[in-house]
Formats: C-alpha cells, sequence, structure tokens
C-alpha cells in the first residue's frame, strides 16, 4: 500500500544516560517490551507497508546495529547516509531511489523514535491519507492536541476537503504556552508528528520547485544507485546537499500554494521526548511505578510510587521512599532526577560536553 | 595511657549497599577523608593509646583487611573470633589478654564505626574517665544529647562523684519519642556511645561474680594465648561461650552496685547510623550536598540541594534537580532515597535476605 521510510537519526539527549550519541533513542527497548523503538516502527508499519517496501535510512554509526535490528529487511533497504544532512536529505534520497523502482509509488515517512499505543487506528488514519495521496496532495498526519504542549509544532488548518480530510493552511513552530492555549481552544490545530504520505512524483516536483539544487543532487545519486558509481557519486554529491528539514525545505511552501492536507489522528502518539513522557505511555505497575527493560527483576521498590526506572546496567537498583522520580541506571552513568525536570536533563549532557566527558 | 580495645564487627546494614555483611561499615571511607572509619578511630585514640597497645578483635572474614588497613598495629594485637559471640566475648577476651601483660592495665573499648568531630575534647573526657578507672570505676563515656534522640541507649545520671565525673545509676533501653523528650529535659541523661574505660582487673572482677561462665571460658582462652595449643583451646570453648552484649553482661549490674561512673563528653560524636546522619556531619558543598568517598570527581550535579552522594562504583552519577536524597552507587547495587527515611534501608537488606539476593 506504501514504501515506508524511516529516517533512524537523532541521539535523543533528554534521553540520556540511556540514550547516547553512539547509541540513540531508537536503538533501545522503550517501548515496554523487548522491542526497540525502531523495531516497534517497523512491526506497526507492517500492515501498510511489508518490510520488502520499507527503507530505513540511517547514519555510518548506526548501519550495523540497524541492519542487525531488523533482520526482514532486504539489505538494499537500508541506506546509509555518509553523513548527516538533515531530513530533506535524507528523505529526498529515499523518494529518489523509490521513483527509480515504481515512478507513482505511495511513500510515507515516518520516525523511528516515536509510540503508538492505538495501531488499528493509525492504519485507518494511514489508509485515508494515502487516499489523499493518490488526488496528488502531499499529506501531514496530524495528531489531535490532547493538551497545550508547547514542545511540538503546529499544523494549521483549513477547510474540509472530503471525509476527515482538511487542507493545511500553514505550518506553526513550537508555541508559547499563551498561544498553545488558543491552538487547544480553536480546534483548528493539530499537532506536527513529521509523520507524511505522498506520491513519490508529486513530492519530487514540490522538491524540484523549491530546492532544485537538492533535487539536482538527488537526481544524480538516484540515477548511480545500484550501479558501479554509486559510492563514488554518493560520496561526491552527498556532502554538498544543503541541510535543512524536510518540513522547511518542501512542506511550508508546498502549504502555501494548496497542496498540502492532513488527516487528524488520535491514536496515542508520543515522540518519547523524554523519560517523564515515557513514563505516563508506558504500563505502570500498582504503585505507578514504571520499569523500562528487560533487567526488571533486579529492582527492588520499597514504598516508592510514580517513579520511572531504567535498569539497564545489570545491578540491583533498590528505591525506599521515592515519588515521581526517573532513575536511570546504565553500565557507565546514573541519572537521578524529579519527573517534572526530566526536560532539562539536555542541561546535564550539555555540561559533560563542556568538560569534554565522552559519555554523552 | 590506655590500651585501646576495638570490637570490629557488625554489617551497618542501614548503610547499605555500601556496607554490606562482607564488607561492613567499619572498612569503609565514611569520613569525609580517604581514611576507613577503622584507620579514623585507631588515629584518634593515638594520643592515648599508642598503635602497640592498641588491640582490634574482629571475625574470620575481615581479618586480612583490618590487618592492611592498619599496618602500623603489631600482628598479635589483631584478634580474630573464631565466630561472633557478641561484645562480652570479644571485650572480655581483649581483657583477659591485656591482664596476662599487665593486671592492672587500664583499657578503653571503642566502636570502629563512629565518628568524633572534636579529638582534642575526646582525648580530654578519655583521661577523666581514665582517672575514674585509676580508683576503680568502671567508666561509661556518655554523649551529651542534643535532641530527643530514640535510636540510642541512655545512661541515667546519679550524683556528682567529683570534677565531672557522675555516677551511672541505671542503664535505659531505646526510649519512645515522649521518653527521650523527658531524658532530654530533666539533664540527668546522657547517651550511651558503648564507650568504655576501666582497669581489666575490676572489669575481670565484675565479669567473674556476674558471668562465671564467660570469665572461666576467657581465662582458659588467656591462659593458652601465644602458646601453642592457643588454637585448639579458642576452638573448643570459644563456640560455647554466652552470646551476649558487654551492656547487659557486666554495666547493667554493675551499676546496680554502685561500680559505674560517666564523663560527660561532646565532642562532636555520632554513630554514623545511616546516610542521613553521615550527611549531617561531613563537610557539605555550598549547596548542602555532601559527597563520599574518592570519586567525586565523577558526579555531576544541576539544581541539586541537600543530597548525601556516595560515588563508590566508578561511574558518572547525575544528579538534577534533587533535594534531601540519598543516592549510593556501588558497582553491583544502586540506593535511592530520601534523607529523612535513610533509617528504613534495612527494609531493603531484609527483602533482598528474603528472597536469597546475596548482594547484602
Amino acid at each position: 500500500m506504501l514504501h515506508a521510510v524511516i529516517p533512524a537519526g537523532g541521539s535523543g539527549t533528554r534521553l540520556w544516560p540511556l540514550s547516547r550519541a553512539g547509541n540513540p533513542k531508537f536503538l533501545h527497548p522503550l517501548t515496554g517490551t523487548a522491542q526497540t523503538l525502531l523495531q516497534a516502527t517497523v512491526s506497526r508499519l507492517a500492515e501498510v507497508s511489508p518490510p520488502a517496501d520499507t527503507l530505513v535510512v540511517t547514519g555510518v554509526a548506526h548501519a550495523a546495529s540497524v541492519a542487525r535490528q531488523l533482520p526482514d529487511l532486504p539489505e538494499t533497504n537500508i541506506i546509509v547516509e555518509p553523513s548527516p544532512r538533515d531530513s530533506c536529505a535524507a528523505i529526498g534520497l529515499a523518494a529518489s531511489i523509490i521513483a527509480r523502482r515504481d515512478p507513482q509509488a505511495i511513500m510515507g515517512s515516518f520516525a523511528a523514535d516515536h509510540l503508538v499505543q492505538d495501531q488499528a487506528s493509525l492504519t485507518e488514519v494511514l489508509k485515508q491519507a494515502i487516499t489523499g495521496a493518490e488526488r496528488g496532495l502531499l499529506m501531514a498526519v496530524g495528531i489531535k492536541p490532547t493538551h497545550p504542549e508547547t514542545g511540538y509544532g503546529y499544523l494549521e488548518c483549513g477547510p474540509v476537503i472530503g471525509g476527515p480530510v482538511r487542507t493545511v493552511v500553514r505550518f506553526k513552530e513550537k508555541p508559547s504556552p499563551e498561544v498553545a492555549e488558543e491552538y487547544l481552544a480553536s480546534g483548528r490545530y493539530l499537532w506536527n508528528a513529521s509523520m507524511f504520505v505522498w506520491r513519490v512524483d508529486v513530492f519530487l516536483a514540490e522538491l524540484r520547485r523549491q530546492q532544485p539544487s537538492i533535487y539536482g543532487g538527488l537526481a544524480a545519486i538516484a540515477a548511480s544507485w545500484g550501479e558501479p558509481e554509486q559510492e563514488d557519486v554518493l560520496a561526491e554529491i552527498w556532502p554538498t546537499l544543503t541541510k535543512i528539514s524536510v518540513d522547511y525545505a518542501v512542506m511550508e511552501g508546498a502549504a502555501e500554494v494548496g497542496l498540502v492536507a492532513t488527516v487528524p489522528g488520535d491514536f496515542g502518539w508520543t515522540d518519547v521526548g523524554d523519560f517523564h513522557t515515557l513514563g505516563d505511555v508506558l504500563a505502570a505497575d500498582a504503585d505507578g511505578n514504571v520499569l523500562v527493560g528487560d533487567d526488571k527483576a533486579d529492582v527492588v521498590l520499597t514504598g516508592t510510587r510514580d517513579c520511572v526506572i531504567v535498569p539497564q546496567s545489570g545491578r540491583l537498583v533498590a528505591a525506599l521512599g521515592m515519588t515521581d522520580t526517573v532513575i536511570v541506571d546504565t553500565p557507565d552513568a546514573l541519572l537521578v532526577c524529579p519527573r517534572g525536570r526530566a526536560q532539562e536533563v539536555k542541561k546535564i549532557v550539555d555540561s559533560l560536553k563542556d568538560r569534554g566527558d565522552n559519555r554523552v
């Protein structure tokens, strides 16, 4: 039904010390099961995109891990970027490669490190998005806001096109708390989950119109794909591609000319931004504690409630009388912080970087 | 001036996971310096008892560690109990051995795992206690209470004998909070720090009167001490000695017959009972955080106040936004708890024992 493309990059610094530059978020089992976020992403898309049609675009540092975590993906579907050039280059390369196989293919782009609770509902939304994409629209799956979140971008919706499909008139940056309240009250705004569905020919035409140099570079790379000169062409052209997100590079401009539409989704989506958020979406025990990962046997909790505990070192983790606290235990670093301050974990990563510590 | 005897036993379960049955409290550097509690105890007594006159009584599991931590002690001053028989047997054996060297020697008994902040004041109090002991009294150093502590036993004081020396009319068990308040208000009660000074002949006479079988056993062992039959005699008799503390076995009965006196001490004493107490006596940084041990470089604190942090695993310990919390990081176990509940850590140890976990 579609070709799923999963850009797998980014380190997730708010999930330190679990997530590191060398061992990022999407490679970790933050799903409440033994599956990693990446594996869960591929699994939940299998109904609309079997492994043979699923592509992962990742960096040189994680290619081997991705290949081993996804044994069902054909090797040619694991696309390794020589260097990070942001999402426009990554998604554009995947679109160009898919277009060579099938010029009118439907493609979807999905983050590697998000969680979805209601898979059936997601599938239904994606089917509606595919219908919109077939008509020539660039579809952005929007998430119905549940609270005035200031950590996400928003989609401003326009008129209904048909069924649940509405036009997107504008992409909005992360808002202030007051503006986020207005967005929520108006009912016209959706969270932008950077989840897109389009026909590759429509997307590439917009890329050509708005970003001709990126388009040209990707076209040259795609022409060499699978040929003997592939590596040389990639090595020559890739570093010259502009670093820009696909939202800025293509979607905002496409919305201005009326090419973008959305299907509102309500399927328990989260971007797993920090340990507090993670604790809210995973199943808790009777005391409200969420244990993340495989080492659950080695946790002793006494009089402890509503904590998020990530035992990943094989050591015994004992908490007594703690409430609303994050405890992340890894082989070389430990983090303790209140859940309400989990978003600030990046500060610790910054201070480690400042002192040249390599445990980031 | 005296022969210091240091019974070095007990595991300190409220200091888990640092303190273990196999690696007890007194072997750890909980002093704010690189010294262990045992080393600090020997050091602070050196003015009244040089190493040649200092004896440590310890168990088979810790003999090697004690010997290495105290290289200045003669090997014959490290007395190894075949099995733990409580403090009456341990202290009685030391008294019997000292009496063979010098029948009227003054001996002092001191816990291996307490802290003292004002060493000069301790020395002054001990000199007064020695004066009392020379007169034939069993001297208990009492600690002037600073708060209505329910975790210690108390000495009930009677008339002044001379100078600061007062009779002790009764030993009191750990009181209820109401009773502890009464004790504090009356001014007649001191904390019992189990710190005793006496002439060995006076102590052994009381032991003989109150505990004839223990006395007889220890006399037989002492008679063999240093002789070829020492090990056989010890192996035969030691397991038969009654397990009882010296407070119950000798001091309470001696107080009844007017043989016990005390010198009130005020030298910043603590029994280092739990991590909260430890945090109160060691030096804190500008934010009120106390870092215990040698790995201080590997701690990153952001917006964190009044915590007690024990980094002993070599790993990075990061705390963000934490207040009044204990974090103890050891190679195979981690503990997180509020300072106010540090006394309950024993619960965790109990639950580990219940499930047969060997990390206790």
